[in-house]
């Protein structure tokens, strides 16, 4: 006899009436138990939102999981459903910033994530020994402008060849180009420093510092082609003063950097994000 | 033929299996349209919690309404159904001062609120010009401790003969008996302040600055028998340093009081707010 | 016998030894009691800014400031010294939107500032009777492409016919020429909106749900001849989910908008900003 | 040739004419070059707190150092004089909850303190490794009621022992007598969780969510003999919705916990908090 699995589905399509009649209606038809539901109707695109989460009565939830598909398809919904028991194998990309390497490894540690970081992949080894620590295979991939293809090849094989199922990056310096996101496949989580007003070029802490910026900020998103600009997942500030030196804005970053990027990853594990065109529903 | 009305439910019982699917399914099948759906399942205690809200097909709401209550209690749940139509009318309570009042009528004027306000009831005559000038009626209801049970039973009278259906305390200054808020029988909302360590006695604010708190805060609330303890609808806080005086505090508390009080009645009127025991459930 | 009166400095200039006990001494000598007095080093740029607060020991206070300017020069110093008791005169420029207005004159009504308004200069006429109720004088000037030249002339002239001498921009949508601020050559402080990411062209909001932030912002600045681009003096936000609608993340901004504002008017009339190339110092 | 080296000096005492003036002077007169000076008048109480750094002309520290403290008692002012180049020693205590310890430990290695950790003690032995990892010495010390009083001399013997400055209990779970406190005479910095209103007894974070608090918190104080009620540092608070379970409100605490306690540890090692009588100035 098979144990009961937990199961979560994200769904979307265009609204139509009856629609969270049919989905529950289909989960207890099967005897499940929906321990969480949570709809959003989009007024202005009249799309329809739903994360839903229930104990499937037992079973082969693969198969279970194939007719939700097939079930949403016949709605017109999009769906993607994931079991609750699984815990996604993540990377680490980092360079050589290591705050947020340590915090969400001391997190996962903690048992903060509904998954399991497998390795950490960093253009120079500065981390190798800390990786190793952690309990993490660490691969040093080298990256100047004549390789990154090659080393992005090289990523790439040690991404599929371990099963890595999401990637962040804690700080990686380097931009993945549009081609390896597109072969890669899977969630790219990124984080970055978030200003209002936005500054262009280098050192953007000098340029708030100088600005006299009375906020500063960090955003995560998944990574798509366009730098920076892939659907946003979270965001948050910290106030500044004329009394914060830069050295003091950088480091309120790491903390906000630290912070937001964890709590990206948590709402991915979660399954909690649901990205549509771009942008996310969270269902947090 | 009538007009399509939007319901909202709340209700609250044990939990079940198929309890999701049961409430969607009875709209469904009564051709009502979901808008938004929202569950919650208290762990701890076994409770399932649900805000729903959906177009009428139609017919009598009033009968629909009856029969929803008929169809949760068979589910062993209790429910509270509403009208999004109707805007519920509501009595202001306040003393002398008025940056609540302002603030509340203000906001009901940028139409921010599912309901209206319809008189003022004030133990001073100070602000008598300002509610006409808003276009309320306005009770000069004195209160004394030789008075107090005779002027609750002339609040209650102007409460009941206008059909008030709650009451917001705008920084009213005098504490409603348990036999006012029994024989009234709606809801009451009410605003105090917060301090962390909590402060017993009078002057809380002069005991925060005293005891350099770096924090001030207020709390809106239910008014129960138990003053400053009903259920709590919404917190916020403001950071205060060596560098604010008790008057800034004071001003930062306006500022809370305003913005926390708004906010909880915002939510009472778009029905978000299920009470269970001495908590809320705030479907946000 | 003259009454003591409260003078405030703020200066900066290229920082040098002795720069504090200088100015402390200068004050001391002349028998003043120094309330406040707050310095900061700028140590990337080399620069002392310095807000000092002090009770004069009577005298001529219009003979100490000018004194006290020639001390400041002496020294390669700017200065600018204000009497405490004396209470600004401002004006508001307003469009439609009213929250900010009556946000500005319900505090100045509180007794939240340190300066008072005297009229309310709008190019509609639809605040007028809001406006006399709050006893200010209200000016109708409308504003067309056409007319525009014409319409600041007159605003110049009511500005300083009634010896105007500091204007906010409370929600007022005309853009003004940089020859009417140099003109007016006094503070103008305005208010905006602020997104992370930054959106141009028009509908912010709208643009900002579309593409699903997690933060919205105001902003509240010195009006300078570059649209939203001068000295910022403060800063907030507040979180949104896709829970909000755009009509929630407008009202959510206004009360951004108020706040900030506030924060902003209630910041200079205290004599707090100090302007520096396009930042500001605010000694809170 | 000696060194130019920083002093800075934390006074407080009876507000009196010239005081600004008189210290300034008296580090001009020694040809200081003052860095930063903020000064606070307690309104209230009539008493003057500053805190002024500077770079001393050379010469004997220690003797400037004397001489600053009779030239702050010949004013009545009690003054506290650090030397900024002086990184001071400290101990974290630490039971088996390591988030505190980690976030610390990290911090310090990427340079965020003023200061040096040289010692763990604990009660338990679980974080030896990982505080040798870090290169810092492991004291364990078991705490039963039987042993408290011996356990507590060990732990003095060795703070002693090897000069700890200063002490840090990153939740460490046991009470320290008043008669520890007391004769190791160091400043001690605990950290706790706060909660809006308060909870008596166990379980707090249980308590919290069966009341439906919207926000959580945590404060940083001095430890004194009353147990959570010294001179409190920092606070900063939370959101949390019923969607939390006590599990995330604990998970949320520890954030919480993490980056007020590194806060308060940052402003004592940047010699920036004035203790004076049961509260705080913090010179930020």
């Amino acid at each position: 006899m098979s144990t009961p699995t937990t199961l979560v589905a994200l769904l979307h399509g265009p609204d139509q009436p009856g629609i969270v009649a049919k989905t529950a209606g289909w989960i207890f038809a099967r005897q499940g138990n929906i321990l969480h539901a949570d709809q959003h109707r989009d007024m202005e695109g009249g799309e329809f939102f739903q994360r839903i989460e229930w104990v499937s009565a037992g079973g082969d939830t693969l198969v279970e999981i194939q007719e939700f598909h097939a079930f949403a398809a016949s709605l017109g919904m999009k769906a993607r459903v994931a079991r609750s028991s699984h815990r996604a194998k993540g990377a680490i990309f980092v360079s050589k910033a290591d705050h947020c390497f340590h915090d969400l490894l001391l997190r996962c540690q903690a048992g903060e994530f509904a998954g399991d970081f497998t390795c950490v992949i960093s253009n120079h080894a500065d981390l190798e020994v800390a990786a190793q620590h952690y309990g993490l295979v660490f691969h040093h991939v080298p990256v100047t402008a004549q390789t990154k293809a090659h080393a992005e090849a090289r990523q790439l094989e040690l991404l599929r060849s371990s099963g890595v199922e999401f990637v962040v990056l804690a700080r990686y310096m380097q931009v993945l180009s549009e081609d390896f996101l597109t072969k890669y496949g899977q969630p790219v989580i990124n984080i970055h420093h978030s200003f209002l007003p936005a500054f262009a070029g280098g050192r953007p802490y000098h340029q708030a510092h100088e600005r006299g910026v009375k906020l500063i900020g960090a955003t995560a998103h998944y990574a798509t082609a366009v730098l920076d600009d892939g659907p946003i997942i979270q965001q948050d500030v910290a106030r500044v003063t004329h009394r914060h030196s830069v050295d003091d804005l950088v480091r309120k970053g790491r903390d906000l950097e630290k912070s937001v990027l964890a709590q990206a990853v948590r709402w991915h594990l979660d399954n909690r994000i649901l990205v549509y065109g771009n942008k996310t529903v969270v269902f947090d």
